[in-house]
């Protein structure tokens, strides 16, 4: 039985082009760039490419690009990095973020952005929200679980006005925007002027790359507090020898997924629309969950009344498809996902709820095949 | 021409048969290890496998590895995950201590172990510095520059005499011995008990395995505090989606280095007492830096009265063999390494210091023909 794989939220098979333009450095070219003799230093000359690479498509200079070992560690740094010099400064995240933003923004001072019933940030309540002692707003580009696109640009244009407002009383704390582009890299625009964030991370696990790599935009003149110390590698924001193969494959992985995000929106869109109104002939009573609007063609978020969803995935399991019960750092633990429970949703509602999400694998057969065996799993007829 | 790589001290080439056992998660086995579907648990399995085999040659438990993005993180979150918990507390570290040690500890309460001219640390001055509030002790198994094998041992001895001494005076503080064993893997036991070591660094770019692949063995009991938070991966110690392909690598890697460190071992010391001899006949001034007896076979470092190491680094780089100058992450800097100040070096014998450090590759032949090499270029006769 062929399986049909509808998780590409949680991880993405590594595009083999992408693995073509890593071998090299998994060979011949495993030099440590550090080394100052030739052969180092032309590995070191492919490693600033890649950042090149990187920053053309963030629209960033290459000085602005960081390597980390994946969004998780790039968020973890941006907001570790940005509160820890600022002892009495507040940081302000949405409800619905990562748990790698949420858990270092709860070691500092700290409060929620709420969210509205579609997952997406209250513009009003957050200027509200913002005080003398703000320094970082952290909202990400796309929900991982339920695909909502945040107002970024909109967030950004807030915190200029407050900044510009904010110095001409005399205030000198600076008021960054952070965004976990996650989710967001193969289906938006990650340019980060026009975004209006000072730093966004990307990781190349969710994007046809490698896993455990990841890139930290800080837009120059945002000073930084490094997490891991050593040898002053990433202009010792980031010490460490550096993983040369993963960071070319990721700035191969972003290049491609830049490069046809647009075509591939358009397609995913095309099918999840398909998809749903499949389903909804199928399933009368799901609840699509989720944006109406500001939708990432990737992510579809539905709850299956008077289902267990932990039962549901694990029948789709078996007849081969696999889907998700929240995001898959949160499967694995046993209580309703703090975003379902930001947007509102009822506990039991949360208990019968699955994300699908799809990528470069996924056909229209491949997913009338899963509205077909759904739809018979949730009437019971299979 | 063919090349001569003497510089594997600051990376070594990935073993195929490692790429190999990581082909799979580079292809279809890609699935993220925190899904829940069979998939998902497949991969877990295989990643849970590497921890039992890493665990199994530390003589370990499976529960205390904690895999990192390489021994630079290791190190951080070996001395920072301690220290944050006594804000009052004080660790000590060896004064040739790598930057990934080093520079954490600076964060802290910190003094420097002395070492004698061959590197290696003072016991008794050792044991008459740690006070009441010394809670860490962090002395690296070998030398990164010289070679030099500290008796971790020996400081695990005086540190649990001191530990009963220190209980019994009603001082509840835990007193922790950390050792970065990154340039000791390929060659000597890193079984924890018999070091008598509570945490321990790898780093899978130094053993034939990917970079930024590491291990921190944390001792069942020994409590830390985290770096990077997040979903929760690691037993909370170490937050990101993992690094199957790497973690399965850098297990392979290091099972094959442990099973043949003896006859590697071996081997190495005769080649670098041949090459050593042959320098010492034609160049009869060299200095040997480092241990006599407790020296490990893969490094030999030296010191060309009145040479310019640069100029002879280049000159042997032009001719095909890539030798070092200090330390990879030192070597951009412009200044002579912390480690032969340490050892009370000169500026000008720092200047004039070379490291050749061996490996797999490492032939008779090629040794002989970079003595011949480095004699015409020291003596002046090329």
């Amino acid at each position: 039985m062929k399986s049909i794989y509808l998780d590409y939220a949680a991880a993405t098979p590594l595009d083999p082009q992408v693995l073509k333009a890593m071998q090299p450095y998994l060979g011949r070219q495993f030099y440590n760039p550090s080394a100052t003799y030739l052969a180092g230093r032309a590995v070191r000359k492919d490693l600033e490419q890649a950042r090149s690479s990187i920053a053309q498509n963030l629209g960033a200079k290459p000085v602005e690009i960081i390597f980390t070992a994946g969004a998780t560690e790039a968020n973890n740094l941006a907001i570790a990095g940005i509160m820890r010099q600022f002892p009495d400064g507040e940081v302000l995240v949405s409800a619905v973020e990562h748990e790698s933003v949420l858990a270092p923004a709860k070691e500092f001072r700290h409060r929620l952005i709420p969210v509205d019933k579609q997952g997406i940030v209250n513009l009003p309540k957050l200027e509200n929200m913002i005080g003398k002692q703000t320094v970082l707003v952290s909202v990400m580009l796309v929900n991982n679980e339920l695909g909502s696109i945040q107002p970024i640009r909109e967030i950004s244009q807030i915190l200029n006005k407050l900044s510009i407002l904010r110095k001409s009383r005399g205030n000198k704390l600076p008021l960054y925007l952070h965004t976990d582009a996650a989710q967001a890299a193969n289906y938006l625009d990650l340019h980060a002027s026009r975004l209006g964030v000072d730093l966004l991370s990307i990781n190349g696990g969710k994007i046809y790359g490698p896993k455990q790599t990841g890139v930290l935009f800080v837009r120059a003149g945002v000073r930084l507090l490094p997490l891991v110390l050593g040898g002053g590698q990433e202009r010792n924001l980031r010490s460490g020898t550096e993983n040369v193969a993963g960071f070319v494959g990721l700035a191969k992985a972003l290049d491609k997924a830049q490069s046809r995000r647009k075509q591939e929106s358009k397609r995913l869109a095309g099918l999840r629309e398909l998809f749903l109104l499949d389903l909804k002939e199928r399933t009368p009573l799901v609840i699509v969950n989720g944006s109406d609007r500001h939708q990432s063609p990737h992510i579809l978020h539905l709850s299956f009344p008077g289902q267990d969803n932990e039962r549901l995935m694990m029948q789709l399991d078996e007849l081969g498809v696999q889907a998700a019960v929240g995001s898959a750092c949160s499967a694995s633990k046993d209580e309703p996902s703090h975003v379902l429970k930001a947007i509102g949703l009822s506990d039991a509602l949360a208990r019968s709820s699955l994300r699908f999400s799809f990528g470069h694998g996924t056909t229209k057969s491949d997913l009338k095949k899963v509205a077909e065996l759904t739809g018979q799993l949730v009437t019971g007829n299979r």
